[in-house]
């Protein structure tokens, strides 16, 4: 059985605060007509704080998208190979050991791609697996884990490392002016995240089954528009009518495995935002205090995308660490629109 | 067993011989110190002509990464559609048999990926897994096909549809005037692929194993420099080094599927061009007679990158077809470096 090991995360080291984002919106947008809409949405998104690879000053200059691509590769790079060697540690394994590397990253574009930086440095077998995902947002490390867990049903004995890498605040671009855009950029925060899954043994969350679900025909619900300057990210408020819609096929797989939803031990949410853990709670009926960790990532992080689901686990073992045996459900979201699922139980080896 | 089914291969409207690319670069080089010596090796390439989704006066202008990037969204739809209808009929499936969909392509960038749009335009299950490969370049064929063999292992009785889209003329950097680029230009081609993988059933090649091999150190042998303008080509020369290192890890792996790499009856190889199918020939010892379509798809088509592979085994399917059972190879190199492989057999269903 595969079992996800404790995730390294890795928050950068600017520490941007609400208040400071707020303070700057109001200098920086002083002539925008949508800002008191948005610096309200900012009041709620109980956001406290943000880490970015820059300071606030220096990540609000646009440098062309080239030169935002280079201090990608230059943070990505540094980043990755720490959380993964601290990942690898946390599993009780050495470079040796893993078969397959995934790297998940939509905020930068790479190639050859971070897995392969990464055998090289380090120095993982040549015969390691890459997969590189680029294109799936917010969802890819749910995506990640289930590929991994995939390729742990079909060898048994083999080990795969995720890494997760999103440094959002390169992505901020100064002339959207919108209200989707200005907000995300008050919502999205850099970090870095590795994690082992381990087909033998581990501690942990033990995968079970995984499923995908696309909600049909809502691609335009979270995009990016690729222009000179790079990736523009869009995202539309029906977003917020997704979580619904979604929740037959959540509750359908969870019940295929012989569980409830609403019943389980507990949960891996990815933190969409303030409002889609609010509709989560309510379509799932789940009790509030089960998504505390969703709720703390946020909070002290932002939105992470990919890194938020390896944050809210390790978060999970630290925190509010579940019995042996107890039954999990992890989840995210990401363009598409889809919902990347799977459930397990907690493993103490 | 996974069981790949026969291709379908797009290849666009406009044709561009090799003597009207030679007569274009005379013309839009004609200053440049590299073009009597660039123009030397085009005329060595063996590539006969290529196929563009745009006539080649339309193809060296740049429009600037937006509306290039535009321009792939819009004939990569079109396409990767036709593709994928057509390699379900061969495969003798429908779109509710599919459990997985893989999308390679390294020559645009979209989020959501064109996973999420073949889902919705074809009418996929809702459940179907999304795959988007962007970065491993001409390997990712290669590795999406041994991808698609581990979820069929995990799984068993699933299907998988794996689309390749390259458009590689939407690359074309006019102001690259280095020899790399400038050749590379005369290089690549644009093609679309589908085909589907069966885990149970089919009529193709029947995978047995699948490996990787990443050649140390090598990340500059192919890569991107992403700038302002997109994605700008870089090959090193060092490239034409590539495959005797990278032999014994081709070698063993067929050797510890009991086979002798030199002596299997057909062979699928990606046509990083004409060099390096020469360095396979001599270095793995096999036929000339036996990387036939190989040679034909580099010299009707160019390198389709990702496309290639399924090009070659669709040409086998239709000029070359092994006997029920017959042992054969497919092997892809990309950015990395890496090479990407599967052993199997024949299977007439």
């Amino acid at each position: 059985m595969a079992t996800l090991c404790k995730p390294s995360v890795i928050l950068p080291d600017y520490v941007v605060t609400q208040d400071q984002m707020i303070e700057l919106m109001e200098r920086f947008y002083a002539d925008n007509p949508n800002l008191e809409r948005v610096v309200k949405m900012v009041r709620n998104t109980q956001i406290d704080k943000r880490h970015f690879v820059r300071p606030l000053e220096e990540s609000i200059v646009h440098q062309g998208f080239e030169e935002q691509n280079n201090i990608y590769a230059r943070e990505a790079k540094k980043l990755s190979k720490q959380a993964a060697q601290e990942a690898l540690e946390n599993a009780q394994l050495t470079t040796d050991d893993i078969d397959m590397i995934i790297v998940t990253s939509c905020t930068g574009f790479l190639m050859p791609s971070l897995t392969a930086y990464l055998v090289n440095e380090l120095g993982l077998p040549s015969t390691t697996r890459q997969v590189p995902i680029a294109q799936l947002g917010c969802a890819a490390g749910s995506s990640a884990i289930n590929r991994a867990h995939d390729f742990c049903l079909a060898y048994g004995n083999v080990n795969v490392l995720i890494v997760s890498v999103e440094l959002c605040s390169l992505c901020f671009q100064p002339t959207d002016g919108h209200i989707g855009p200005m907000l995300s950029s008050a919502l999205f925060g850099d970090g870095v995240s590795a994690c082992v899954m381990r087909g033998l043994g581990g501690t942990g969350f033990k995968l079970e089954a995984n499923a995908t679900f696309g909600l049909p025909n809502t691609e335009h619900y979270i995009a990016y528009d690729v222009k000179n300057t790079g990736f523009h990210f869009r995202l539309d408020k029906e977003i917020l009518n997704s979580i619904e819609p979604t929740t037959p096929a959540m509750k359908g797989f969870v019940n295929q495995q012989g569980e409830n939803i609403s019943k389980l031990d507990f949960y891996i949410f990815h933190t969409g935002g303030r409002k889609i853990l609010n509709e989560i709670v309510k379509n799932l009926s789940i009790d509030e205090q089960l998504i505390n960790e969703s709720r703390a990532s946020l909070a002290e992080s932002g939105n992470l995308a990919s890194v938020v689901v390896f944050d809210v686990l390790k978060r999970t073992f630290e925190n509010n660490r579940p019995k042996h045996n107890d039954k999990g459900f992890l989840a995210a979201f990401g363009p598409g629109f889809i919902a990347e699922m799977s459930i397990g139980s907690w493993s103490e080896a």
